[in-house]
């Protein structure tokens, strides 16, 4: 099996819901909630993947040669490459019966895992589907990061500690999740998040604690108020608000107010090592991908996950050969340029 | 029936006229008028909807939750979502047999006014395109806003006096068809009105008296210069003129000179809660629909246009959610960008 | 006969060589030379109409009713529109079999003057292209402008000489068919015009002298340097040179440099009323419209020219109509706005 | 043979790899390497193209007539225009049976030399495919630029000695083909240019040394200091890493830091004659064409070769002549202005 096999597998797994295209940019898919796309015009999606593209890099070979290291230090541990499968939950509805949370997330994680990266794990209704993936972070050690919906504080705390339980390497809270609705109607509504909500969350567990879902300097710092060790800017790859600016557009102005005092992590339309290298370069610590490894586990399962994972990988030490850039710290501001 | 439904009848009752499009922009009926297009090239329609593509909205889900409303005072009443119908007129030679100037505007004034907001109504030849809907706004204690042609004056205040006698909230005139030659050709012609003009007409009622089809600094201050009560931005839906701007790209500008002493209204290319949004944030106090609401009419009658209120109502209230707007008020221009 | 009448003839008298699209826009033409396509890529015809989308009009109705007057005094006469009917030569080569070089500007310079303007006439080889056209100019008491090509000095006059014996009101001359080197191999070159050889023709003659085929500030001042009347802003619609600005780019410093110095002409992809009024707003004295000529020539021979003409200047005068323009003078920058 | 038959036959023989398509752009062919395409999205080559069509020319034929003269002196040599064959190698992988390397250069090379050019030739594995083509070098009295693969400095003087032998006029190095990984699985590895490396192998030759495929200033820079006769600005036609900037978008900047103090050239997306003269007029020495090369190559041999050198070359002196510039020298930064 190689990669095209498993995106050939996935293209017949999972069939209407995501059609597997050469490049998944958010066009054929738009509006299919459930399903892959982005909500409404599919904009918040397709605007990730387009203002990508307006980074350019800098191509330079003329230094001294010598070996090239992808990898990072975050949450105590070395990983070998600075990207990470993003949670995704709700894969029946979404994918379709291929996976339950619970198996999706085995794949990915255990995949990340073996391929030296890690992969967050998602949240839902019934409890089950936090705490199938949880267990299965537990079974690599703790090498991954549960992602909680924005509860009250009360059972946002309940769910830190049976995640604790488990050694993870730290725990996520897609606060954009605030506005789905469906949850309410099932009788657990989420709820927007304050500062102090936030900080009761926070304080109540040593793990390092990190708010997904910020588009916006002023979130920034307010997660920052509220004792976050990071944040992922993050637009819910467009499935919860239309029209938002992409990912990649916010992340300078939030690297500018909060670099150095906080993580910065970004996911939304990231699907290459040029893109990787992009994040990076304009102050990311670190990048999530969602869709492709959601691609990866339909169609190959964890071995998918870790082929993807090594292909992402090898492409980003090729771009950082081709730019001079022999450590994740020599991508700098400077190997790129915001054309448009 | 839901709104899907209303949509599909009025893809089977409109035919060629309108082709209810997935999204409605202009581009299939460009050229088509009459008919629903824009004029010439349509690019003053198609420009409308552009042009709100490029105002992107910040996402911020961490505050201090609570209810959402998006309620606004207007006209003495309160309405419960900040938009209305705008005027539509001369409906069987746009949409076709299925409605009357006088049936369309009873879907209109009523489906509004249940759903707890307002319609403009239409004027024209004969008188009975103005006594009709006319009437329809008195049954629904004067929940309406009349919008008369630019006749001549004394025409002009014949035609306000008959709307006063229906108790109706305010009163508007759309000065930009005023190059409508086909009104002089059957024996009526219409006039562009001077300060002058306007003056008497808006001194002869103590109606709120609202002037649509401004798309100038220069002729917002000509309307506060006159007493307006308020304008709306408006190209006419691009069917006055070929190649104007867009209306969200003027409201700034407008709003800028005239903020808070004339009330400001917009319509063109206003299709879904997000754009509603876009408008208030860049400083509008309320928005007209215009074609969704004729598909609402033709595919619906006075269901459909509740339906489409309330999914709009609704859409709207989803984006405040997604940005920690609680009231109207709060939807501040800091919560959008203007891209591009 | 209508205008759609003239059209559905002329697609198929033309044929091939001309597809009368229903946006006359250069793309389905491109690098078709002979033909009507521009040169190369096309591009430079293409930008020509492309640009003039990027002019926005602001629509203003509120002023003082009154007369719409569209009319113009040039060499010593008045016109009923501000524009022209531009030089086409060779038709039977970039047109087909339908028209001599004569019978083309018969039809071509009797509708315009017919309909209140003028037309310009070409020149070519053999000698009879240029007589022919001279002597219809010459019918319409004079009412036409013949454009010379760029010849030796001798030569030149020699063809002055010819036509003010015709009492031609002007006569032009496009020296950017310079680079016609086909013109070369028949025997009879085309050159290059210093400001001493354009000093030498214009000297010789009372008559305006027009510069047709500048681009650049530095271009229309030598032609203000030697002495013309006025000059002609083209490109030769895209046929000499690719990838060329489009003259709707270069107007306006063209304008700030001369303005009121020399009569400032333009052509190269207007179409309709709301491209004329573009032009002017931004400091045109006048405009010249090509190819849609040559398709009403084609399809209705003199009465197309009428139909054409009366139907431009009618779309012009809803254009003031709307902008509150009464007359030509009235059409000011402020009436318009570049985007993008 | 003309040069459309030229084109035809290529269509035929190299099938798949290479569609010769109407605009050759990237677009037919992204990702395609092995084969013509950029690598990854194709967006390096692509950019290449379109940026090109961002520069516009300014017609201008107001000047004294006189001979047009395209020549340059370069390498103490006089060339009849001021463009080369890029040098292109593995031709049987990337196009097809109809060639190998050395028959490719003979093709070139010679077809060059006799227009009046000269092509650039390649490097590979094994030994052959940098021998052929210098042989054939030899044979054109050294009128040709070997370019060798970034070897380790033995190797890469070694392969300096052996075009020396062959009294070559230039000799150049692509630098940028440090990540071509392939190369290390076969045995012999590239490697990334230091400023002392490439010193080391400068100074160990007279020949005017070239360093190709530098994007930035700072790599400019690096090869001035290095004691290089010039560099070309090149990202290997999009085929190295994916989403650089365009060569032409780089080369004012990299003129302004280095210019006069090294020859600077330039390739990546160069097809016309417009090409050419936009890339002088923004302060390129000379200019590269790869791909059109490599049609001309498999579709008319040598004859083919030179039908497409006169071609480009006969377009140049006609955007002089449209431009007024009577030589090279003249095509200056005034005669074009970049858009957008």
């Amino acid at each position: 099996m190689d990669y095209s096999d498993v995106r050939n597998n996935a293209r017949k797994i999972i069939g209407d819901k995501c059609k597997v295209c050469l490049e998944c940019n958010g066009v054929a898919c738009r509006g299919q909630v459930p399903g892959m796309g982005g909500k409404g015009s599919g904009n918040g999606f397709i605007r990730n993947v387009e203002q990508l593209k307006n980074v350019k890099i800098h191509m330079d070979t003329l230094y001294e040669s010598g070996n090239i290291d992808a990898s990072i230090e975050m949450f105590g541990r070395t990983f070998k490459y600075p990207f990470f499968a993003a949670p995704i939950g709700g894969v029946k509805v979404n994918y379709g019966e291929g996976h339950t949370d619970t198996s999706y997330s085995e794949a990915a994680a255990k995949g990340c895992y073996e391929a030296g990266t890690a992969a967050f794990t998602g949240d839902g209704i019934p409890e089950e589907s936090y705490i199938g993936p949880l267990d299965v972070v537990g079974e690599v050690s703790g090498c991954g990061i549960p992602t909680i919906k924005p509860w009250g504080v009360e059972e946002a705390i309940r769910k830190v500690k049976l995640a604790e339980k488990r050694n993870v390497i730290a725990i996520a809270m897609d606060v954009d999740a605030a506005g789905l609705t469906v949850f309410a109607k099932m009788g657990k509504p989420l709820f927007p998040q304050s500062v102090e909500s936030l900080k009761k969350i926070i304080a109540s567990t040593q793990l390092p604690f990190i708010v997904k879902g910020v588009m916006t300097v002023e979130g920034a710092l307010k997660a920052k108020d509220a004792g976050a060790f990071g944040i992922i800017v993050s637009n819910h790859g467009g499935r919860v608000l239309d029209d938002t600016l992409s990912t990649i557009e916010v992340l300078p102005r939030i690297v500018e107010a909060c670099k150095g005092e906080m993580k910065i992590f970004i996911d939304g339309g990231f699907r290459k090592g040029t893109d990787i290298f992009k994040a990076l370069a304009l102050g990311a610590d670190g990048v999530l991908i969602g869709r492709p490894y959601g691609v990866a586990v339909y169609g190959g399962e964890k071995e998918g996950v870790k082929l993807y994972t090594e292909k992402i990988g090898a492409e980003l030490e090729d771009v950082m050969r081709m730019t001079g850039a022999q450590t994740i710290k020599d991508i700098t501001m400077e190997k790129v340029e915001i054309v448009k």
